[in-house]
């Protein structure tokens, strides 16, 4: 193995003490530069924002809309098509909840695949069961890809919504989102992407990619828990009804008659999260000056050298494909993945043991549950020693 | 005037330099130990919830899982009886889009009150335009309560809830919940409370109280920004259907049938705010150990002195009862709000100028605006006399 070539633990106060991180999928570990970003955002600089006429709210409205256009040039996309929210599951919530109710009906079909996070199946089955609206799923290529050949023969004029991960928080394998889109559009329906984990791992562009709604959550990406992004192509959220009725998000309120204000205001009702959304905006930052092509190419060598070394082992089962970016799921023959967890856990090894949320790709691959492990910007070749050196005694423990 | 029994301004980071900051009820400056706790959440203890093998993830959970005791312990609910949630506004749509939708048909109604903000009226006009329900107002006494009078003469057996604001956050009056309670339930309708104004200022005790839903935001209680807290009956909420769908709040997922977790996990979708969970704990911790009753008796206190003060000048017009708490809003004759705010701000006082998300309100009283100065714990006599300054400077400026 040869050495990574980033080398950043000493920013993140979380991995002190050499601990091996590798759940990163799960959530990312903050440097320091968020939480800087955070004590200032809740102390010296603390104000309400578009409400107060004294100079410490004014400024923090400026710095919270700064935020949002820094969260547009993240992905691409224009200010005003950016709304803020709890998180990534807010997000495809949000739009089930609102562009779904208005635009889907009964006879209408979304499709999914076969390796979507229960944040993109459950809010799509509850607009079903609202709605009428019924649900297709793609299956996927023999190496853990989402097969859009399979997407593109699946497609009909019924189908108004095609909901996909860009990145599996399972097996890695990336969407390619240009063509899910080109397909999409092929019959009018709308491209959802969840990109949860790819937002941390590959630099985006949701004009290119042509994607009409794309969701991310920013403690996955080195930021603050508690705050994601929903971006929306304009027209489609102008469009769209409120959803959270309260303060910010109106126009003119009487008991007789309300008036919403536009998007993405009339989408983000009472105080919004302030100092979350500004230690996004200073992770965005953080991330985009280590490169995205750097974190990309770091995290492909990272899950391939995973790869190749467990790939030599004849106990070990690998799930998804070679290419994977950043997350590699495997099985050890005859040990439970919780168990592998637990040992490991006593070599300073973090992994995630479990179904991942995907309980319908664990139905899939035939196993209840998969060891992951996933990577950070933090991490390096000694996690996957560590790794390796843990799977070894587990192995020796087990027999 | 007397000097206010306490003085904590040096634990506010935000209030270095002498600042005058008297808009506590549109936020709270945070005090330093709820920072020293997000930084410590961000950092050195950082890892997810409910899922983790490794031991940094179950302490987590565990510290995650004794903010919820601590915040039933706060209202003096049930740990079961606790969602998290983005804040109050999100609270109480969540109870209109799932009791409210599972609940109420055409042809049943709701009463709030003249006074309600903002995200306790939109929410039920959006519930109204989904199902029908018909929305009647509580008007106030000519000081500014709820009038429960004319709520008792209103209610019949078409209501199915009433929904009121415990502390005004124009006028500061307080409800007398009990009785609210009492006339609710005796037509058989629930109560529910929007706390955001109370929380920071009065001890809570929903049994006490007993209403039915009861509602805040932690970043007016001195917490973070971003979450908040729905506290339901028990019986009530193991009724209520899933909201947003996702991760943590299924039980089992496939694509032929989802099962969904008991309450509170089923209203909890996603990765929670974690950080902001525990923040807020920290604070609750902070002001129990400040104490609510001398919260309560410093917020009265400040607020008589300063309505005292303000009612010595004959071009003052005081909004709100007499003993209202910590809140009191005010209208200099021939200035608008926001240019006493303006010139406030360069004497280094922050007042807030503006409808207060209470439209309605205004209405009511006529006017567009109020000038409103709102105190915290760590406001004093100096703050007092540092706005009456400033409304004598601004009084020389517009003769």
């Amino acid at each position: 193995m040869t050495t990574a070539t980033l080398t950043l633990k000493d920013q993140f106060p979380g991995l002190a003490g050499g601990w091996h991180y590798l759940d990163t999928a799960a959530t990312a570990q903050k440097p320091q530069a968020v939480i800087d970003a955070t004590v200032n955002a809740l102390g010296r600089d603390y104000a309400t924002v578009h409400r107060g006429v004294y100079a410490r709210s004014a400024d923090m409205t400026l710095a919270f809309e700064a935020a949002r256009r820094r969260t547009a040039a993240f992905v691409n996309g224009a200010e005003d098509e950016i709304v803020f929210t709890r998180g990534a599951t807010e997000a495809i919530n949000l739009v089930a909840q609102t562009w779904g109710v208005e635009n889907l009906e009964a006879g209408d079909r979304v499709l999914l695949s076969t390796l979507e996070h229960h944040s993109n199946i459950v809010p799509w089955q509850m607009l079903g069961e609202r709605t009428g609206v019924e649900i297709d799923v793609c299956p996927l290529t023999a190496d853990g890809r989402i097969d859009l050949d399979a997407a593109e023969r699946m497609l009909t004029p019924a189908h108004k919504l095609v909901a996909l991960a860009h990145v599996s928080n399972v097996l890695g394998s990336v969407l390619d989102v240009r063509r899910a889109a080109d397909l999409a559009h092929g019959v009018s329906a709308r491209l959802l992407v969840d990109g949860c984990q790819a937002a941390p791992r590959i630099a985006l562009d949701v004009q290119a990619m042509d994607c009409d709604f794309y969701v991310f959550s920013a403690h996955k990406l080195y930021g603050p828990t508690g705050v994601g992004v929903l971006w929306a192509r304009k027209d489609i959220l102008d469009a769209m009804p409120p959803w959270h009725g309260g303060g910010a998000m109106i126009d003119r309120v009487t008991f007789e008659k309300t008036t919403y204000a536009p998007a993405p205001q009339r989408f983000e009702a009472g105080t919004p999260m302030i100092v979350e959304v500004l230690g996004m905006a200073r992770a965005m930052d953080w991330l985009t000056d280590v490169g995205l092509d750097r974190a990309e190419r770091h995290e492909r060598e990272l899950a391939a050298k995973l790869r190749e070394e467990l790939g030599k082992r004849n106990d070990v089962t690998l799930f998804g494909p070679a290419d994977s970016v950043g997350i590699v799921s495997f099985a050890l023959d005859g040990v439970h993945p919780h168990d592998l967890g637990t040992i490991l856990d006593e070599e300073g090894v973090a992994i995630r043991a479990g179904h991942h949320c995907a309980q319908p790709l664990m139905d899939h691959l035939g196993v209840p549950a998969t060891a992951r492990a996933s990577f950070g910007l933090y991490n390096d070749d000694s996690d996957i020693e560590a790794l390796l050196k843990g799977i070894e005694r587990t192995r020796r423990i087990f027999g």
